[in-house]
């Protein structure tokens, strides 16, 4: 995933208090190509694990997860952070502390969609502090359905989120990792 | 599309007030197979549109947005629906009524994203009342784009929304169309 360095150093933007803006081509605007290559490199990483689903968060996971999972050939779920007025019956819940937005946010699937004998990989656009992504993987527990594994396309390696997910014991991967943006820096491992 | 069709009357569910569920392929859990055939027929149907960007609104658009870009090798823009800590400088902003949560809906797009070089596909899950994509058209408009066509995966035909997007005079595109919701029903053109 060269490319994807090459354009975390020349488009992403440090805002400060780690906040990387990265809307040229994840975020906001999806480069298409770009999407589709690390979805098909998280769907390698990850191709004898069985996988049945992609579990993702809306909004910014929505791309990467669809992407894996079209190179998986298996179908996506995202997590709702509001309720539709189409989710009714039996909702799985979890909650994760909003970084950039403050106070809580909860996940919500819907218990049709997640089932005992479903293998889950849990994919988003960023792995920080791991809290989404350890809400995710807490769904799918809930859910009595098997985690086997975590990726994300860009890692905050200085936000320790890796070392905070070690308990769930599954393969984490990240197609680039961010070690340091202290200073206005973007520094790659 | 026939798969499609097949779909909308195995799964899909009629809540009333012409609201259909389709959580289990569209816009909760994700059929992978299903909205990377409805994108490349929607990029068929636009091949010599001359296509340069993909916009659609979060968050059910950003999926078949993706997949009819994939199809076309163009960027996509998702429009914000709430304005992220990443989006400063120049945004357009357009509003429309929200038909299932009541009250408007801001649709934001950064300046840096939408050119007058632009000549744009607006791709959504639903046309219903046509409201969320009018507002699209606005803001490809209000950026001096071009706008080239719309495309929606379903049409609920009994709302109008065709008629009320006539003024843009652009083709539009839905791949099938639910022409009656009433006492429960779902019938298809």
């Amino acid at each position: 995933m060269e490319e994807l360095k090459r354009r975390i150093l020349a488009e992403g933007e440090n805002l400060g208090r780690g906040i990387l803006k990265v809307d040229s081509f994840i975020n906001h605007q999806i480069d298409t190509h770009l999407i589709f290559d690390a979805g098909r490199e998280l769907a390698r990483r990850f191709a004898d694990a069985g996988v049945t689903k992609v579990i993702t968060a809306e909004i910014s996971g929505i791309a990467p997860a669809l992407a894996t999972a079209h190179a998986l050939d298996v179908p996506v779920v995202y997590a709702r952070k509001t309720r539709p007025i189409t989710m009714a019956g039996a909702v799985f819940v979890e909650v994760a502390p909003s970084h950039t937005k403050g106070g809580d946010v909860f996940l919500m699937v819907s218990g049709e969609f997640l089932k005992p004998d479903d293998r889950v990989l849990v994919i988003d656009d960023f792995l920080a502090s791991g809290a989404t992504i350890s809400a995710l993987a807490r769904l799918v527990k809930h859910a009595g359905a098997t985690l086997v594994g975590i990726g994300a396309v860009i890692e905050k390696g200085f936000e320790n989120g890796r070392q905070d997910l070690a308990y769930l014991d599954v393969p984490i991967v990240s197609l680039a990792v961010i070690s340091d943006m202290s200073d206005g820096k973007i520094v790659l491992e």
